[in-house]
């Protein structure tokens, strides 16, 4: 293995861009603005000039760089082909091939970026010691990244993952973003927490510090929560019911050894863990029961780790 | 790849042995019977003394076997061991290893009996050609086996594909066998399709030819429902329905290429495979809605296939 590796996490505003030690350290970090213009043409040349930039400065040879992985909000195929990325503008380009051309010849390899972030908290995050993970992303919606024996489940669709959609109930009134109706992330997401606090504060209720918040948000429910507000506390308990049965679900599938929770809710940090995990033992299949949870610790950092594990398998 | 492969799949009553070419043609296949006494030291004793007869008798030589697989029904670890096997009447067992040893240290290996099942069905059978496959045995209860890039998903704790056991109806009066209440396998599978049968007799219901079966089985239901039988209908539908729904979830998690359906139930044949078919493309996540269907078709000989698979990797 030599010495060094890039991650470079792609996203539709920045791209994240991490020199890392392979051996998991990470050196330094920087980003550069993604030109969306054209078609998004110039981002891989913009990436390559910061690559052989930094290069330059910090007088590295080609010879100890093991690999630059390169993270893209997408589906990504085995070959490193993207189909087409609405949030870059692309249509198909074959990301890995080209950026490595641009590189002269140097290994590289793409992934999607919700299952590069998976890999991230694998090798250095919150699954660390782990090769069979499943990382649920907790922000505006609900990710996934399913990882079995250290290698992501892309799914044959590009659809591996996407737990923010299984059905949790097949009676709820309104539509999901897909267009379907009771998905998890209707329920346990930032935009599903807030749903449910307002469905709590629109009937008889206790007394309760959110209504005095003219718009409540994620983190003012967990604060509540923390304070031991009750009407919080009934609707964190129903966030994080329905969020355990959705994993208890997954558990019946892949059966990993641990479930690591990050995205921005996750920030309300250990008494959401615990939440969570209470409600998933009460509803996991009697040998699940022992499946381990963490943390996600690596935040937005995640993606730049991932890439680089990319390239060590 | 050597010319031959043996595969056994081990039974609480018979050990169902095939002598394949490694191609995947079936040379011979038969039965012993597994001598569960002693708390069954014999049996793999019996195997290898059944495997040199029959390398005698056809004059093999061990340098033209690739090796052996075996199932087990029960759980088994990625080294080939056994913690316990309980219609075996094991304790801990290192099988592979075991085995290996009494056929003068030929390749073995070990897996889980429906897990091996389901890479039978890859390898030469309804899943033929793909390598992303979600096989679904619809017997007394509901197994799966999950392969993810032709390798099963056995799980942290064993419980890779235990798809029965996805809780589909959390408001479910009745329990389980696992003790928990609305599982799959409590409406999508044999023992689930007479109770929705017999739940829609004992209400107001139209005229059926089922009101004239004393005690009404699986096949009575679909052979009902090939005539047309507007109870057996309604309950196919509602069997299908719980069935798709459960398949939708899957998707969401590992998204297969396709879904192989097989077991007892199964041979209700193509009018099964479209009322599940539809029921799933009704509920799935959007990109999934393509996933492809087919019916299993090694019945038994499932997990003797598969076990050959085994050692091909």
């Amino acid at each position: 293995m030599k010495k060094y590796g890039f991650g470079v996490d792609v996203g539709g505003t920045t791209c994240k861009i991490g020199l890392f030690e392979t051996t998991g350290v990470l050196v330094e970090k920087w980003e550069i603005p993604t030109d969306v213009s054209d078609n998004g043409k110039n981002i891989l040349d913009n990436v390559a000039a910061a690559l052989k930039g930094k290069m330059a400065e910090k007088q590295i040879q080609a010879q100890d760089v093991q690999g630059i992985g390169i993270g893209i909000p997408g589906p990504v195929d085995a070959k490193g082909d993207v189909a087409v990325c609405v949030n870059l503008g692309w249509g198909h380009v074959c990301v890995a091939k080209d950026l490595s051309e641009k590189m002269d010849g140097m290994l590289v390899k793409a992934g999607n970026d919700a299952n590069v972030a998976a890999l991230g908290e694998m090798w250095q995050g919150g699954g660390k010691g782990y090769e069979d993970v499943v990382m649920v992303t907790l922000g505006t919606g609900v990710g996934g990244g399913i990882i079995v024996g250290g290698k992501v489940v892309a799914g044959a669709h590009g659809a591996g993952g996407e737990i923010g959609h299984l059905t949790m109930n097949p009676h709820e009134a309104e539509s999901c973003g897909c267009g379907r109706k009771g998905c998890l992330e209707q329920y346990a997401s930032a935009t599903g927490l807030v749903r449910l606090a307002k469905q709590a504060l629109s009937k008889e209720h206790a007394a309760t510090m959110l209504d005095q918040i003219p718009e409540v948000t994620a983190k003012d429910v967990f604060d509540a929560y923390k304070e031991g507000d009750a009407v919080a506390a009934e609707v964190v308990g129903k966030f994080a019911a329905v969020l355990g049965r959705g994993l208890s679900k997954i558990s019946c599938v892949v059966d990993p050894q641990i479930y690591v929770i990050g995205g921005g809710v996750s920030k309300a940090g250990q008494p959401l863990l615990d939440a969570v995990k209470k409600a998933y033992q009460e509803e996991a299949f009697s040998s699940c029961k022992v499946t381990e949870f963490a943390l996600a610790i690596l935040g937005n950092d995640a993606g730049m780790y991932g890439c680089v594990q990319l390239i060590l398998e």
